[in-house]
């Protein structure tokens, strides 16, 4: 496909009740369709437990690949949430009680009710901005290339849109999706020449399995609309043709 | 919590359209949950795009760190189907036309459908075994401990059924989940106190957004029974007192 100097991005999931299955992840898909609409290529997406050890191997291979890391997850009151904390490790860089983050908590708590372990809401490590929360309050962070949010999915979706603005954002690409309930062993051969005489798009052939048996969407991607277009013409010629 | 001597494994989801949101994974959720009732222990999961780079390094460091490997994706017979290559790749063997994957082919194509395109899906690593597959009988293969399946939901879902009675299982563990309403700032330090106390058992706490407000479920996880009992009294009683 055509280079594009979009931006890449990599997301980082970050829960053990995701890998026991307990959990079923809502996070990926809304990230990974958000960021494509701000033309941003989400390249890579890990999902690891509650681990130091693990979240400060895959935030330091990550943020040295992409453009942008995002985490979710691991960033609330109790002992099993380390991502903050295993952030500033990876970063090599202090952490502690953040005024600005205190401030934002006792938006929500009296100050009675501001305990030790809503308290550890505001650790952040030095040198990182505040993500807003309008649902919650405590914060997330970014700190360098990396957006450390909150694993509940209406609270990341909010700190999602705070964040957004500062993004530097690529060229959403030209889709166009051709449904057909042709066999894909059927054209397969005939798309490989399709796609190899339109090297400037992305064509992608994806099946699935519906009450009425197998159905495929083939897929074209690009940054320019006439070459989409005149891949998406050949598909349509092929699939009437075959 | 206590060292268990449970296998574990890592997953790889292999295609472009869950990086970019046009799909939506159903993969992760339902191989989780299946590999915990089998007491393997799902240690990391990776989603990756049909990019050979991507695909021979994430193989080649998963397989190295885990007992078993599961990829989803790219395994069909268009272009954009180089799973069983890339997996060639990184293993380092040749891939061929396998001549018993031909025959499972023929379970459901005629001789004269077995176009080139279809041909593709019988292309196999050297040295693997095949996994068969109930639905639309092109395989999945099994290469050392990796184990290579279709990324349509179902198709995977008889495969893993198909590939389970060859893993060696751990010892599930006793799971115990306490709904609660309390908000985990107001016992997240009780319950650090009950996790130190209870050293042999994994305590989770975990919130979630409801119509009613935010619920969370603690959720304890152990090898003995006793242990989890105790740790649940200790919460119990501590949620009552709070």
């Amino acid at each position: 496909m055509e280079k594009t100097m979009n931006p890449t991005a990599a997301l980082i999931i970050i829960g053990e009740e995701i890998l026991n299955g307990r959990t079923k992840d809502k996070n990926i898909g809304y990230i990974a369709e958000y960021l494509t609409n701000l033309g941003i290529n989400l390249r890579e997406v890990r999902v690891i437990g509650d681990e130091e050890a693990a979240i400060v191997e895959a935030v330091n291979a990550l943020r040295a690949e992409c453009n942008y890391v995002f985490t979710c997850g691991g960033i609330g009151p109790t002992h099993d949430d380390i991502t903050a904390d295993s952030i500033a490790k990876a970063f090599g860089v202090p952490i502690s009680e953040n005024a600005q983050a205190i401030e934002m908590l006792l938006e929500r708590y009296a100050p009675e009710d501001l305990n030790a372990g809503r308290r550890r809401m505001a650790r952040i490590p030095h040198g990182a901005a505040l993500i807003p929360n309008s649902i919650s309050k405590a914060p997330g962070f970014i700190l360098e290339n990396v957006h450390v949010m909150a694993g509940v999915p209406n609270i990341m979706q909010v700190m999602m849109d705070a964040l957004a603005p500062q993004l530097a954002k690529g060229q959403p690409l030209h889709v166009v999706t051709i449904d057909t309930r042709v066999g894909e062993g059927t054209y397969a051969e005939a798309l490989r020449e399709i796609a190899a005489q339109h090297p400037t798009v992305s064509i992608g052939s994806y099946p699935r399995f519906t009450a009425q048996g197998f159905a495929t969407q083939i897929i074209i991607r690009g940054k320019n609309l006439q070459t989409c277009t005149a891949a998406a013409d050949a598909v349509h010629a092929m699939l009437t043709n075959i």
